[in-house]
């Protein structure tokens, strides 16, 4: 593909995100199908790394993986009157099939939670089928008019965990559960720091009793909702009829959960460590972690070293870059702004002195290391890498983040920082969770982000918009 | 789930394949959505070993895995004048999104040739963009008016190979490549004898030049196409304008190949392996190889067979059925009709005598075994497992393969054979590669399966229908 410079963070943040995807050659938009993209071999090699982490996960905790049809008949929406009123504006109808109009149309899936609910009715009787605790990779649709690669788009792919459960407090367990392997991926695969807590009521899930998500902060200092857990309550069962008889012999409803993570993550990767040369990959998530680019001139020094550098290649499990017709100069650019962790380096001069030059994409420092100890250094310089890029990012979140004691207070905040030059704030102010304090914030495009589960701050005080007392401080931003 | 009685093969083949399917609870029919089905955890985890199987092949011959959108501009199928033909009666087409009608509908991909090819042309330039060999892991709808679950249905899970290359000679290369690696799944993970060969005119791929096909016999004596790959030539990249400067300076159209096989190869592996007890799973897709239940009576008896079932399990990384309540005749039932290759037994006696009883799934034979013996003896077990089913598979595609010299042969062969209770046949006849002749055999409600790479018999003949010497026997049945 054809290599353009990559704009300045600085100046623009949105085209920069932007350059950083293509220049990474992790997608492209589809203009062809509207607010599509495609995700190129760079780009979904990672999302097979998450999936890999995420899934091991998932079983490790007791789940399994089903599949559910695509499509969906639009009655069964309508089953539960929150649902169908949040995604109805969003959805892909299909109303002709085999050359003939439908009599009942049916929707693209925007999200499982209705046609799984159905099938949960068929299977479950008895306490004894309780929990059922299963999770699906699939693709979903949801209609959306702004939209941007890997953050928001009318297709993407994800997962989607569905779990039935015979009490609310089991339920609760479950939504906690899945929030800590969300948080823990997000921080030690893809060093992203995330905040855990409760979505306001005004931006849960709709039909969910309440939502939490994990929140993490770009680098322009708006927030990212990088993955949710609902508490579904009855409310799908009682839509669904899924009940249960209980160890008493009663009929009783299931408590249901569901939880999502998508290829959204993927944009949360690159707002969170990507620089202006291009993409930064964290080296757990790293599809290659280490390229060596050979150095020769002439055709005698070819032989030798390219004999040394796939010997030593294999040692440490690096890529050997031996394309012909590149230079060495062409190679490292090309590696840099596809985010690998690192790079060797390896001439005659090396060859010589026995010795390898180790450069570290995230900090572009240079190293020549003794070939006989490049495999330990290797090691360790990937392992610091991968904290490096976490502690910076954590750091980044709390310089960024300010306390604010009334509403004029965190407009001010919110107003001054010039988020898409990178300049965004997370405010951590008491804020009642009743919609119309929600409302007051959507006037300077700021959301609650979530109510933390762990208070790091001074516990309870007065709600900037009512004065009621609430119990902790919320995190306040705008978000995309 | 409720379990009931299987029907037996030699009774209802088509009832006993819908029973082995319910009753090892790999999927059902989602009644709600026509012609769609749940794949449920058991089957689904018999897909990730094939995804898996399949996966490091793809990667292992050089291709990246990429992501395309589900939504194809209802025009693009227009642009192959076969392509749409062949699949204009099958689409599901979305009119309606984010509560508009759409100017133009968008069709879900029936596959994704169109779609592509779109972008291939914006990717490749020069010699040096080719080859490009891309796969996707996906879903597809086809709007099928007769489905059976795994077999055919109108939403399916599949891999599609989408590759572009410099010359005829080297798609060609990539296209038998590929059908190398899929009839290398199908016999040695599956344990699925197939018959490499080419479709004819009449069966080909809507838009190729030629496909080539796996042809598998299932327990009926029906056959089931199993993979197919492509020889595109350059139709896609005429129909999408992928043109490339070859190293002559000169613009070319690139030739193209796709390929694809579905969870139709689950039904494959049912119909090939199970019995009248359920399921049967050769041991390298089983999810789990070994199962070991443990027996007891009374509460002292309970924990000794117990800690034993678990250290000894660890060993041979069996997993115990444990579960309180259920009696262990019902144990063996439930791991029998899901297929577990080998189930261990293990009781006071047992422990007593330091043996453990080792039953293989396959056999139904039950042999004590000293239990330091027990890890070489499992591998062993498995392994033969394997390798029997393959055999056995093997020897009844050979019992049921007849020659023929005239169409009234093949007629009485096939008309006699009473498939639905197990009596169909594979019919190797010389016939020529003429949509005429094709059209002669659908009279009896059979097609051209394949025509095979290798020739196996007596090389050329008269065309049963023409008389015109053809070069080799084709293999004709009745199908899935």
């Amino acid at each position: 593909m054809a290599e353009s410079p990559i704009t300045p963070r600085a100046q623009d943040f949105a085209g920069w995100y932007q350059d950083v995807v293509l220049q990474g050659d992790m997608a492209e938009p589809a203009e062809i199908v509207k607010g599509c993209m495609v995700i190129k071999p760079n780009g979904y090699a990672v999302w097979e790394v998450l999936q890999h982490e995420l899934d091991t996960r998932f079983k490790a905790t007791g789940h399994q993986n089903a599949y559910f049809p695509l499509l969906i008949p639009q009655s069964f929406l309508r089953k539960e009157a929150e649902h169908v009123e949040g995604f109805s504006p969003e959805l892909a109808v299909v109303t002709i099939a085999g050359g003939k109009e439908l009599e009942e149309p049916y929707v693209i899936r925007p999200t499982s939670e209705t046609i799984i609910g159905h099938f949960f009715s068929k299977w479950i009787h008895s306490w004894r089928d309780l929990p059922m605790l299963l999770n699906q990779w699939a693709n979903v649709v949801r209609w959306e008019l702004r939209t941007r690669m890997f953050l928001r788009t009318t297709e993407f792919l994800w997962q989607e965990g569905h779990t039935a459960h015979s009490t609310h407090g089991e339920a609760l367990e479950e939504v906690l559960r899945i929030l800590d392997v969300y948080a823990e991926v997000a921080e030690r695969v893809m060093a992203m720091p995330v905040i855990k807590g409760a979505k306001s009521r005004a931006e849960k899930f709709a039909g969910a009793l309440r939502s939490y998500s994990i929140e993490a902060m770009m680098q322009s200092g708006l927030a990212l909702q990088a993955g949710t857990s609902h508490d579904l309550g009855q409310n799908f069962g009682k839509a669904f009829d899924v009940q249960f008889q209980n160890k008493e012999g009663q009929l009783e409803y299931v408590w249901q959960t569901s939880w999502g993570v998508s290829t959204r993550l993927i944009g949360g990767l690159i707002m969170t460590h990507s620089d202006d040369k291009g993409l930064v990959l964290p080296p757990k998530l790293a599809p290659i972690p280490t390229v060596l680019v050979p150095i020769y001139r002439k055709d005698e020094e070819r032989a030798q070293v390219l004999e040394a550098a796939h010997r030593i290649a294999k040692d440490v499990g690096a890529k050997v870059d031996d394309r012909d017709g590149h230079s060495p100069g062409a190679k490292f650019f090309h590696w840099e702004r596809r985010g690998v962790p690192t790079v060797l380096e390896l001439g005659p001069r090396d060859l010589a002195s026995g010795k390898i030059v180790l450069k570290r994409r995230d900090t572009g420092t240079k190293e020549p290391i003794d070939q006989t100890a490049l495999a330990g250094k290797l090691t360790a310089t990937l392992v610091d890498i991968q904290t490096s890029l976490f502690t910076r990012a954590k750091e980044r979140m709390k310089a960024n983040t300010v306390l604010a004691g009334s509403l004029a207070e965190v407009e001010a905040i919110l107003q001054d920082a010039t988020a898409e030059k990178g300049g965004g704030k997370f405010v951590m102010a008491h804020i009642k969770d009743d919609p119309i304090c929600d409302a007051r914030l959507k006037e300077f495009k700021a959301t609650v982000r979530n109510i933390p589960l762990v208070d790091a701050y001074d516990g309870a005080g007065k709600c900037i918009v009512t004065g009621e007392t609430v119990d902790r401080r919320a995190v306040i931003a705008k978000a995309y």
